[in-house]
């Protein structure tokens, strides 16, 4: 861990921030003992409720690495992940992930990550989002296609 | 519910799978009875983990709304959202989310989507990508400074 690091993911946070890009929050990912991308909250000036400055950073990162994975990579992010950006680190499976303020610390700065890690606990019809499901045969017979694709790419 | 948005998702799934752009998985927006944006899984194709089905599908909707919320809108995915979508639908916050087959269907077809599950649910230093605390002073102070901030768009 290198301080140093952390402290570019805080700076990009307060200059996202002061420009009105989005809420305070950055990103570096760092291979080699070098930043390779960064992001910072981008959400109400990209109007992309995606746009959180670890998806960035990712995205970022797997362009120049050519890559949708992010071998022997780490993530110093400015704040503990929220369920999407921890989802999309899963995905992109670096080797670490820094992060420095967290969820509750976020909630009490008005950010729902707290709430989203509770919904996620609750059964798809108990959420407050209705989720209901419909079709499933049909995507089942969908994946059985999946499996039989010998051409396919794994991830 | 209609029928005819989740075949459409499905119908996207299944075409993006054949031409090798990702896993099969599809995703249709609808406002007001109508398709406003669509998406299908590109992860091997564009070289990104976070092109999720939901997610480019709610980049786009959000791009034509030209708003980070998706007020009013329904969700149609051909399979229940992983934590990376789950979370980004949260936060775009549409009123209703169906979708086609289950997470435990995608375990079956090879996905992740139940790992991250229970990973998610452990606490950062028990996962499987370490996730480390530090500098969380000077995070905090960054949200007291967001806080403070007068001109800031909530989201």
């Amino acid at each position: 861990m290198e301080k140093k690091f952390m402290n570019r993911a805080l700076e990009l946070a307060r200059a996202g921030m002061k420009k009105n890009q989005g809420g305070p929050f950055g990103c570096v990912i760092v291979k080699n003992g070098s930043i390779i991308a960064e992001g910072n909250n981008r959400v109400t000036s990209d109007h992309d409720p995606t746009a959180h400055a670890e998806i960035i950073a990712i995205r970022n990162a797997c362009r120049i690495l050519n890559s949708f994975q992010l071998n022997d990579c780490e993530i110093y992010t400015s704040c503990e992940p929220c369920p999407m950006c921890l989802g999309a680190i899963y995905w992109a499976r670096p080797k670490r992930v820094y992060y420095a303020a967290n969820r509750e610390d976020a909630a009490k700065a008005g950010f729902d990550d707290d709430f989203i890690y509770k919904e996620l606990d609750l059964s798809p019809e108990e959420r407050r989002i209705p989720m209901i499901q419909t079709e499933r045969k049909k995507a089942i017979d969908l994946f059985k296609e999946w499996d039989l694709k010998e051409d396919k790419t794994q991830y």
